[in-house]
């Protein structure tokens, strides 16, 4: 199973990095499957440090602008217990991981990776149709060069009418920034 | 916002009635406000019982059956702690309630609730894309009888394509059975 979250890492400057993240996990979280481009401050990061910390998270506004490339101006965190890195105050968990081994025979690499350390920070809310939709705008708005207009246009009224029916203030917020990245886009193409 | 989660109420002879429903929820769950159908056995309960158990889950196929008309063969529950009722075995998180005030003005009835008792059975997986789609699959699946079929085969595919990146075979189970109903609602229709 795919988890969409977001991965901390350390930078050679020694600040932190943080980059959403798709890892193959199984059901307890023991390894995760790590999947960073090789051109990502995130490989190289991985690749230099040899650990890190994957969130679970439901923030879906800073899911978006994390992805989106909007870089946070601040966010709230303290240092990993078993690794060198940091953790998110606001996630839902958190798992520090040390690197095993990196396949990078493709532009994908492959990352393994053993759990070392985990830790809970606050329960999910539930399925709340309107954080999903928001991320997968937000996914569609990562991949604006290489898919069709009316690929978008045929699901983005599905997304924006459960943002509307099913949101809160934060996942409406999300969503208009969303928005806004995919119109700024279009008006930067015509 | 509102949160996507099984109902269960005691029916009158005493049985458990289990139900998808998608109450509003403030993010501390403190109070809960239930929609049900007044023509719904969960309305029925609730008026005449004025407790029940609703619960945050992360089992789509469970949520798609139970939605989609499928009763259940075994269901794993224990009882209550506050009220009078059954909890399910599966959940993430339960919330025990008490029925504060019924309006059934309109044929959607409001309920509001006050949550007396809660726990917590298993951490949530993390956004999981093929959940979410599975979700939306069967929520349109509840809805063929007033929705156009070019509504739903504008967003089927996007759907599709989710589980298939993202999901592990709990998910893919889940999207096969919802797939299952929706064509054989077609064939029953031609």
């Amino acid at each position: 199973m795919i988890i969409e979250g977001l991965c901390t890492t350390t930078n050679a400057d020694g600040s932190m990095n943080i980059a959403p993240m798709g890892p193959i996990v199984d059901a307890e979280f023991s390894s995760i499957l790590l999947r960073p481009f090789q051109s990502s401050t995130t490989f190289q990061n991985l690749a230099r440090e040899k650990c890190g910390v994957f969130h679970v998270v439901d923030d879906v506004l800073q899911l978006a602008r994390t992805a989106l490339g909007e870089k946070p101006e601040h966010v709230e965190t303290f240092s990993a217990t078993k690794v060198s890195g940091k953790v998110l105050a606001n996630a839902c968990r958190w798992f520090e991981f040390e690197v095993t081994s990196i396949n990078a025979d493709q532009p994908r690499s492959e990352i393994t990776t053993r759990v070392v350390h985990e830790g809970t920070l606050h329960n999910w809310s539930g399925f709340n149709r309107a954080k999903h939709a928001v991320i997968e705008a937000t996914i569609l708005c990562t991949r604006l060069h290489i898919l069709p207009a009316e690929e978008i246009d045929a699901v983005w009224p599905f997304l924006a009418s459960a943002v509307e029916k099913t949101g809160g203030p934060a996942e409406r917020e999300a969503f208009e920034f969303v928005s806004n990245y995919l119109n700024e886009y279009r008006r930067s193409q015509q």
